[in-house]
């Protein structure tokens, strides 16, 4: 008999069928017990009558893997509205022990340092899978668009021979008895790719030797990068990048429905044009409203972020707010300045719901640009990312999304631990 | 005036339009000069009449970004069967030298260290970009193979605090003061995620501290990786790779056909049926052909996966073929033994073209078969993988394809660096 998931059960009553998964949970009953199978689509419950074969499930602890054959019958009260009656249950592979925590609480009722060392086991909860499906569903969308819009994927070099974004921050790697360092960003590749693509994205880890033990900081995260040659300014980017997050946001509705319900979230609706405020009038704005001094700091705070947050959700109805023009004293060294003003320049943040979740902008594309903005380095450690430079570069630019802290602002979780699979901190390297 | 590609041009005659991309090539004639414009959809020429126009290009250096607005004209001698006329053309960015190989040849005239080094540049010739088109959609397939299974996404860590393959060949990191290693393979993380999402897959760089210098292998690689609950064996795990594989080579068809045009490939047939040889038949056919002691060896030498391949292509019609049953003693430690046999594994082997493409099988999925296949180490490294199987894992089991070996294979590369973007070894750690 083919097995069965429990979520293709509703079309079959009356017959006879084949589920298996885990034993999420059972209840004992004097004259009947249910039990309920977990398996990737869902839970299906299962009724017993016969006293021996209650008995035998009753010895079972919760995760054992089994095997149900039953019928399908109408039921009001499954969680699937069927369950299997007449069943014949076998145990297919036996937990040692039972989980240190309750899988079948709405809640999972541990601290998350608990959760996290028994990351196996709790990331079977509903609810923490749930999380995790809505992340594949994301960076699924993040491809979608981009493939639809002609760019390329491509797979870049994760341990380099020079920090790419700063000196600080990196982890040394012992490479054959030479010194390199997990690469903080695939930046440098993506702007070289382009020289071949003229429009490339790439999904892939990246590493921060981040000393702060915060709650929005991981040492590995996914970025979800992208980068085009051929703009104007960073505006087409910023274009580019609505249309992306639409489509994140459109991926998660398709394929991660399930999830969404049972988070009790809706995706967030990506405005066909996201409010864009420029970081000096940012400022003008909040210190008006807080009187908190504000002009004249080179980047805005946490707490400017929030403010912004508030005011795009009050003043445009958005979730989603643009920061233009950041000071170029706080942005990379391949940055391009604004035309208008050398002291400003053509990058963005994106925040949603008052967090920074996404930087880009334009770059430099011009070599004598590069040769100026890193003088006083050690151009060598450079010279196969300024080849490209060398040798004719489009105007261009990017953006890289933090695909766990899109996640954590989309469900709301209070620490970004709490939606990463296997988290990577100052402290926690298993498992 | 819209930018267009020049692979839109067809559809455009007489209309005046406007292309950018990089200047590939010039030839200046007595009356005319023909101007080549590579942009990410192909090459569009242009023709040049007016004499101070030609000078002014004639000035350019290959790989100058240009941009053209001219009249389309249908063209026999153009290379996408249209040209412009009566152009304009500017000078978006220059570049500082020329290429140090001519990127409008067939062939790149380089040794590959040379253009590994300059890989910003050699990687602009058509034909190094096309193998990475062909790259990209091999995962795109491979992605959407599993996704239509009910696989699921994950993203794991690529940092770890101990060895998951063997000790030997891992890149020690320091992490913030404590050692930890790069990760050689997704193997435990997407075991654990069985337990979770029952289908899993991944596509993610993997590290392996290979000192050896072979054209065959790389220090770091992104590998395909798969892995599957509720199977019977690994017979179970083979027809879903089998489905995997043909689906990469549709979507190469689908998605990358004028780089295989280009290239002159066609993708392999992948047959309904792949042979299936057990290891010791195999041994025994190699040693009763070839008179070479095979026999009682515990692996295939490249020389037996060689013949076993032309076996398959001549016996069967067939590029790929599966050996099952290799010896226990050559598997890693959480492989399945055969049940008829002990000293057998319920593995596999896929060669393609003669090579080791894939490795898979089924895993141990009980935690006292952990227990007894780890007796002498320690335990507290394994801890957190282990936590999967101490609470109840079924029978499951998985492969991974490495992407580069993939490629080289079928586009019958020499050297897999030749088919890597920025390819790491013992040697290598830059561009």
């Amino acid at each position: 008999m083919q097995r069965m998931l429990a979520a293709e059960l509703d079309s079959e009553y009356g017959r006879r069928v084949r589920v298996a998964g885990w034993l999420h949970h059972q209840r004992q009953l004097a004259q009947v017990a249910f039990v309920l199978v977990r398996d990737r689509s869902g839970i299906t419950q299962v009724v017993l009558e016969e006293p021996d074969a209650r008995a035998a499930v009753a010895r079972l602890i919760p995760e054992t893997v089994i095997e149900v054959e039953g019928t399908v019958v109408n039921s009001d009260q499954a969680p699937a509205g069927v369950e299997l009656v007449d069943p014949t249950i076998s145990v297919v592979s036996e937990p040692v022990l039972p989980p240190p925590f309750e899988l079948r609480r709405p809640q999972l009722n541990a601290q998350l340092p608990t959760l996290l060392d028994h990351a196996a086991v709790s990331l079977r909860h509903p609810a923490r899978r749930a999380v995790a499906a809505i992340a594949a569903a994301s960076v699924s969308g993040f491809r979608a668009a981009l493939d639809t819009s002609g760019f390329t994927e491509v797979f870049t070099p994760k341990v380099v021979a020079a920090a790419t974004e700063s000196g600080a921050n990196v982890f040394p790697i012992d490479w054959f008895g030479r010194r390199a360092f997990l690469a903080q960003s695939p930046q440098f590749y993506k702007q070289i790719m382009v020289g071949v693509f003229a429009r490339v994205y790439e999904v892939g880890p990246v590493f921060r030797a981040e000393p702060h033990d915060t709650a929005r900081h991981l040492a590995q995260y996914l970025s979800l990068d992208a980068e085009m040659g051929f703009i104007t300014d960073h505006r087409d980017v910023m274009a580019v990048l609505r249309s992306v997050l639409a489509a994140m946001a459109e991926t998660i509705n398709e394929r991660a429905q399930p999830a969404l319900d049972l988070l009790k979230l809706t995706t967030p609706e990506v405005p066909v044009d996201i409010p864009v405020v420029a970081f000096r009038d940012a400022q003008e704005m909040i210190e008006r409203a807080t009187r908190r001094p504000t002009l004249g700091e080179p980047d805005l705070s946490p707490a400017d972020e929030r403010w912004l947050g508030d005011w795009s959700r009050q003043q445009h109805g958005s979730e989603f707010v643009y920061v233009t023009g950041y000071p170029m004293v706080k942005r990379p060294f391949y940055t391009h300045p604004d035309p208008n003003d050398p002291t400003a320049s053509n990058s963005f943040d994106l925040l949603f719901r008052g967090l920074e979740l996404v930087t880009g902008g334009q770059r430099l594309h011009r070599f004598d640009d590069y040769a100026q903005a890193l003088r006083g380095h050690d151009l060598t450690a450079f010279n196969g990312y300024l080849d490209a430079f060398r040798h004719g570069m489009p105007p261009h630019g990017g953006f890289a999304i933090g695909l766990e802290r899109w996640i954590a602002r989309l469900t709301g979780a209070a620490n970004i631990r709490e939606v990463t699979l296997f988290p990577r901190d100052l402290n926690r390297l298993a498992p």
